[in-house]
């Protein structure tokens, strides 16, 4: 049974990778998709399509179109959710895509480390699992295939 | 038309491979899922994965997580729920699972013996056919087939 | 702000009447229903309306549907659900409201005694909040009105 | 028409007093609801109603159940939510409730100042409207009784 | 807790009074609507308000139009649907409102005589309870407020 | 684009085979399900599984166990949903299956001869398409392949 | 039974209020609701809460941000939809906010003058109800209450 | 992984021709699927299959009738839906299409020259993206696969 994995979380480096060469190692049957994960052009993607926007607010809202369609497509596609903190990126974006995974009653796994046990324990309480390392969360998943 | 089918119930005995042999007879198209059926491995699975807990209390919830996890994703596949209550292990698990799949739309099989009708009964009201053998519940499948 | 609350559980001792007093005392604008809570009532309800049936499954199957429509009703009404296991009467009953009521979005609590942690693990890591006593309940239920 | 609005946001100042000064001054027939807005309060809920737990991860979690079952049962009942991000606390707890709300369908109204705009700009996206002060949020819903 | 129910089935005989008498000597809360009791207000409400049309077909459909817009309404406030069958009216407008409220989640009593256990069987099957007079409807509503 | 079409109906004719010639005289890439057409084995499925039962209304709602069991995983596959009545088996089950579809948003085409416009005007005029034969339900069917 | 009724459709002449007086010759209990009708007020309130924007096209969208708020806060509470296209003003506005409601099985009904017939043939044949006065629109909430 | 986009708006140019050029120049998976687009065919399909009718309202409805079928058919199986609104011909359908795809959460762009700008604001502000050109559109569905 193939299942598709969206990974929600910072984009600053290389966790995904992680993500699937352990996945590759446990030879589970998982597709993964995630945000584009390049920063700049995320951030430049509004108006690399539409054109210079008359100030930040409005490059960042030109961009935020492209970003949120892309994640709803691939959202609605996924099975399963990886939420991932980490300590330098607080990014509200990670809450946001945990959250409303949750409320699409997306199985969803939130990776976090200790020292944010605290800020984020409400969400952590949402989610269906939530461990400290991708590894464990690729044992949640590799779980399901035993 | 293939279908995937969820095996709730008690995971003490081998009556799941008496069902996955009956439909091999009948040549019945099915996948069958269901939860951990090593016991142990569900009992150990939190601490397997989050490493020790302070107590009982916790290993069970952090095994708990993993479990709920595992079959939110399994039963999110299933066109078809089957669960069985047995005489000997008289799981609460099977009643979660069952109604869960009730309330999720899920077509759903019960099995249980002629002893356990009255406090079944309105968990089998609910079910849409109640059966006392797994010979049974794959005959209700096969005449899908037909 | 007031809100209904479904009382699910045993219906073999008065704690329904000690949620009830607990709520008056502490003044919470909490209108409480619940599943028939007279047994001999409950067994009897089907032959009661409908007449006598031929044998113990069909006079089960007849109190069954009167009891599932009455639940029905009363939890679409409500705005939260407690849901008591005791120590004596292990009811699937209770699993099953419970179980529904969190796949139709209801707030839930369960409580249940530390004898019954292992037993009832997976169906309290859904539930909302589990407690030990029907105080507890109503401290959780109080919170929301400070 | 009278409309419930879930005030989400951080609980170290007093925004939500000014929010309510606002609607009476323009007597708008609101009701306020929130999470629990006395922080001690809200990180020690669990251990009050449960008793001590065995480590800050457990203390958090219990609270966290709570305080996920108050703003359950309120945001339910609420028609709109105004979700207020501050330059001070970022809190994730602000954007997983205002993501659920989007989520629920609940037209959602966030409130940022403008140094704020490049980190949320996708959930300031997902909204109804993004605004930067309490005062204009209130004319946004003031605008709904024209 | 008033509660409303519709009432669907065939509109030649006066059963429906009835059903009221019998809630008003029970002193059931009950508030109880209806699609249109007067079979020629009915069949000619299309053309009452758009007119002549040409021909029977479109006459029907006209009508049609404007009795499914009443008992969408209708239904969508109802708590509980009270669908009647008799010997002399075989409507399928019956079934499929009994159909539509199960499909809708809304809790379903049949009524119908011995002589329509066989054709009806699936329906009867679907609905919540099945009773053969509107005395025994009435009890089995009467039933949640005891 | 393959889609797979449910065929309710009378099960009394051969008018299944109909489509099923027209369509692949149409070359229409579809896969028909439909109910047990074995009108005996539909009757007698419950009793054939479950031993004999203790009178008609018995046996009777232990074949609707099965036939609606059968409907429900066969209907919540298909794409499309074609309801036909004829002149002479004026079947309640096809105006359950048909409400059904239509409450599900299944796209409903309806067949049904002039004799039947104004008992059916109701369930017409909720369906998406009425037409008189099966070779109009066809082209209905081919039209989305143009 | 009290309604909410509300009435998208072009904001330029006063048949908003028509609708009013005639509910109210034919003593119906209905509360209206609607969009902005002040057409500057609806083009000037982004700006007018915001504060000036970098030209028209920001300007648009900070004013929909604030209409399309206001619809959906009183469309949900809606238990009706009438949904008016006259021959002068013919807004996409009000295609979007009736095709939104049936979406949200909100009952609509249509009203179009017959010059309208071919280009809103599709949005009529989605409606409830299609008519060409408000006159005729009103006489068919009337029948509800009949 | 690929993914169905229903292409929504005026039937008179070749602008989807141009839309799937641009896929395979980019070389996307993606299916494309639409209305009818022979607009003659798409105005005589009701008389086509269902015979003549009694005048033009009659003719169109017979046509609504099949076309609404065929895109509810093709809509419930796209995961994208792109919407264009041409300078010439302002279809109300381009409007309830894109308005139905939004409230079904199909991820939507909106094509619109900048004339339509403030005609179209509320619509466009609801859509997930909106540019101008087909070309544009491509850009943004290609984002997904970077």
């Amino acid at each position: 049974m193939e299942l598709i994995v969206y990974l929600a979380g910072q984009i600053h480096d290389n966790w995904r990778d992680e993500v699937e060469q352990i996945a590759q190692t446990k030879q589970l049957p998982l597709t993964f998709v995630s945000p584009q994960t390049n920063h700049d052009r995320s951030d430049d993607i509004g108006e690399a399509i539409l054109g210079e926007q008359p100030g930040d607010l409005y490059k960042d809202d030109a961009a935020s179109d492209v970003n949120n369609f892309r994640t709803q497509v691939l959202m609605q596609k996924a099975d399963i959710v990886i939420a991932l903190f980490g300590e330098k990126y607080k990014q509200w974006n990670t809450a946001m895509d945990a959250s409303t995974a949750i409320a699409m009653n997306k199985p969803t796994i939130l990776v976090r480390p200790t020292s944010l046990i605290h800020p984020l324990k409400e969400l952590s309480n949402k989610a269906n699992v939530t461990v400290e390392t991708v590894e464990q969360a690729l044992e949640v998943i590799a779980y399901i295939y035993e």
